[in-house]
């Protein structure tokens, strides 16, 4: 079996021109960026609303675990299969970032049949979006310090300094760091830390931007800390947002790539689902939704988290509604979740699985009965499940009275993918679902993290330390209260605790930590141990990584 | 006066396809990044050599002063001129940092009627070659203390690293600082900094490098430190050069810009000069002496900085030879090396320009009876400028038997820059110069020092710290002894004071800090205080920049 890079580097692609016409996007309004990548042109798609009749499908998923779901796999596999069964289709996508590229989980433009292409330059710089953002924000994180230095006229207290450094790189040395030392000429000596790129409030703000005046006004409103006077400072108030937008005023413009079938795909944007909103730029969606009949997006993690966020997040915000989910969904992952060790998913246990379905059964009731919509669960097919595993998991899900189709995408492309996009066709013809949202406005802070813990996860209830809850008040005395939240926690489990597969019940979700988010528009509660900035494993992906006289580069997955 | 941004945007700007043919580069050679940039493709490049007959001009300047002399400006300036005379021309210039765009300095893609187009996208993120390098630096950092926390396999003592990470901004918060805090899972806590990305050693071999292969094996040559039994750690030890490379692969490819009158500038690499060697990439070097026949390129700062660098570095690594050097200078500088305080510039004074004369009377010298080169003065013409302080100004050069012209590119563009142009054809008609390097590599590196110390800066001598000095040696023991020097001092005066103008004699040059680039293959001598973090100033430049609702950015200059 060839792998992932050596099937993208072996597979045509058609110049990016054409990619656009598929879907009524003018060859002028679009630019390259290197033989097969583009960007959208901003004036055209600024302001660009969803067409008439057009219908946007969220591609989400069961809880991950080590061995894999196929989520951007299976986002890429149904555009194909619309494609397929001659429909016209987009995928709306976040970009990769290359913490994980250099890290544990390799690349993130799909696989086998199903991936974006170039798949190399989409899973490393691409067209420097991530760069730009992370400039913007490391840009404002000197002028904080340099304000300091420079006589501090706002008085900022360098104790309550909120806002960190961000890098691309999984980094665990720089969570935790002291700067300024050396002296008067270096600065004003402080604890502060580097997050990775994807969590940085910069990255919601791009994505959730809709124009130029948009991402700029949103950015001058980022408070970055407080004063001696317990007063908050924001981007504004160090006039630091104007050459922020400057930065990111390019970048703006939605990327067009293609899929190995060749039909379109925004790439775009890309905070994770686990440490933040987890899904791609509005811009993105809003030109996909604009110019394609179906576009299917996806949103990060397991629906707990990635469709929590897209829904209770950028739903809440853009007025954008799904039209239906998928929730993917493979045998070796049921069986990991009913308990088996990863190296034994590759045999069969019906029994296992069957118990594992526990956890997509909670997913189900969620995006179905929480939520509100029509859901049609993709089975990721894989070669190692047996016949018996597939009619048992197909048996547990109608029971359910949900529908399922048996996917083999990744080695079939979008033709594996064909009944999962009838299916979907079919699951949509009922008109546009009434989307509930998890919680009010209405509600207290503490009370919409509640609602989620208790109503999407299971949980019992949430945990908040004084020193938390105090922050917490003091957020809405400023006047944040009536924010929704975004929950950074892992995205292995339902609890805080990576090793609780299946559907824990009962549990404690334990908040750690609290960040405002003013800009972006919500409230960040950091649970459990999960980190804002990852460590590279034992063995990094990066060390497999290579590249040719030529400038081929192999090792990537 | 409309400002350089406003001329940037109001003049039309060629195909950048039109700008490749017009040095018979073929269309499908080059690949557009955006609307008006463009990579030429590294397959095309890669391996290329200098045209039989083209010429290498090299402009350089006299010690920066506050006024700014405008080099940049002159190098553009000139290609427009030898276009004007009938000519051939490209420019070989370096990529602008974001440092300081955000800083003091503005950006550096040139002023008034001699600039690079697309200007604002030049000084932000061009075509993300620094964030890639950036990039490709911090993986290498995060792979040492990935190693220090998966077990330490290689014994490299925390304390011996001296591998420090990168950010395009200036941030001297983190000059100093210490990473690793907050318990065991955020890794060894050890002493480290930030550089700016054009202090990083993967910069210079980026600039240095020939090939993918080249730049591969440089970059794992890189030193990051030391195990407990004192033996070198490289890159390659960490397996990291391989995904370094691929980080940088398509960065590799030179960058293609055009001027204001539409001649072609190759605009690739950025280390500064007084950080580090100062050059253009080799690759955009080579590229451009391949196509055109006449090459302008710049090397930063004075002629002590960018000059010595080019030759003594770029110069001796590549067989690269300069046919003729301009030496740019401005009667406002002469007049501030003559001692008058930056508010006075404007005023008439002929007899501190006379005095500052000397400054330019130094490195003349060095560029003419040092390196042997035939040289021609640009005096860059300023409005302020009086015809009795020009006329003294060239009486000046004259009697020191050399050639000047008068230049108005600025305010004229190319057409004020023929003079200048038809001045360096009659200089080159000689033949190549027989370039003589300021020092043989059989010296020992204290002995290198000294010899540019006394030759080129005036000094009396040099101060080496023990501590310094024993680093020196552990160099030298491993067998790093031949390889050349790289000096980093401030760029303001022939000393490591800022405040000595004019030319110094007898001082001395105190080394403060010495560092091996193994892979850019050579050794660092920092002196004085020069910072490789620059700090922001009490206003930055940010905080004038903006951007309107189209996209469209002001107050970048």
């Amino acid at each position: 079996m060839p792998t992932d890079v050596e099937i993208a580097a072996a597979t045509p692609m058609l110049p990016i021109e054409e990619i656009a016409a598929k879907i009524g996007i003018p060859a002028n309004e679009i630019f390259r960026y290197g033989p097969h990548k583009a960007k959208v042109s901003l004036p055209y798609v600024q302001g660009m609303q969803r067409r008439e009749g057009s219908k946007l499908i969220l591609v989400t998923a069961t809880s991950p675990t080590p061995a894999g779901e196929g989520k951007t796999t299976t986002t890429v596999g149904l555009v194909d299969g619309l494609a397929h069964i001659g429909e016209t289709a987009a995928a709306a996508l976040r970009e990769p970032s290359m913490g994980p590229v250099f890290g544990m989980k390799g690349g993130a433009a799909g696989g086998g049949k199903s991936q974006l292409n170039p798949m190399t330059d989409i899973n490393l710089h691409f067209t420097g979006d991530f760069a730009s953002i992370a400039e913007a924000h490391n840009l404002l994180a000197a002028l904080i310090d340099n304000h300091l230095q420079q006589g501090n006229e706002l008085g900022i207290d360098p104790r309550r300094i909120t806002f960190k450094r961000v890098l691309d790189m999984n980094d665990r040395a720089l969570r935790d760091i002291v700067i300024g030392l050396g002296g008067p000429t270096n600065g004003v000596p402080r604890e502060s830390g580097f997050d990775i790129v994807v969590a940085s409030e910069v990255m919601a703000i791009f994505c959730l931007a809709t124009s130029i005046d948009d991402l700029k006004e949103r950015l001058g409103r980022i408070v970055v800390g407080h004063t001696y006077d317990t007063e908050p400072v924001t981007a504004a108030d160090l006039g630091a947002h104007g050459a922020m937008t400057a930065l990111l005023a390019d970048a703006l413009a939605p990327n067009l790539v293609q899929t190995l079938e060749g039909n379109p795909a925004f790439v775009h944007g890309g905070p994770f689902a686990n440490i933040a909103h987890g899904c791609n730029s509005v811009t993105a969606t809003n030109t996909a939704l604009a110019h394609a009949d179906w576009v299917v997006t996806e949103a990060g993690f397991g629906a707990d988290l990635g469709a929590e966020k897209f829904i209770d997040l950028k739903c809440r915000f853009t007025g954008l509604r799904p039209d239906a989910a998928v929730l993917v969904a493979t045998i070796r992952s049921m069986k990991y979740h009913g308990g088996v060790t990863v190296t034994d998913l590759t045999s069969e246990n019906v029994d296992a699985m069957r118990s594992g379905m526990s956890n997509i059964e909670r997913h189900l009731h969620n995006l179905r009965e929480v939520w509100g919509l029509p859901v049609v669960v993709g089975l990721n097919r894989f070669p190692s499940d047996t016949d018996a595993e597939i009619a048992a998991f197909v048996e547990g899900i109608e029971k359910l009275g949900a529908r399922v189709e048996v996917c083999t995408h990744f080695s079939d492309g979008g033709a594996g993918a064909a009944g999962l996009a009838r299916a979907i066709v079919e699951a949509t013809e009922g008109g546009t679902p009434d989307l509930h949202f998890t919680y009010d406005d209405g509600l207290t802070l503490v009370e919409k993290v509640e609602k989620i813990a208790t109503t999407i996860y299971g949980a019992g209830s949430i945990a908040i330390p004084p020193a938390v809850a105090k922050q917490i008040a003091q957020f809405e005395a400023e006047g944040y209260g009536h924010l929704p939240v975004c929950i950074a926690k892992t995205q292995k489990s339902f609890t805080t605790d990576d090793a609780m597969r299946g559907a824990p019940s009962g549990h404690v979700l334990e908040v750690r930590e609290v960040r405002l988010a003013a800009g972006a528009g919500f409230v960040v509660f950091v649970c459990g141990s999960l980190m804002t900035m990852p460590g590279l494993p034992k063995k990094p992906a990066a060390l497999a990584i290579d590249v040719d006289s030529e400038g081929h580069i192999t090792g990537l997955f």
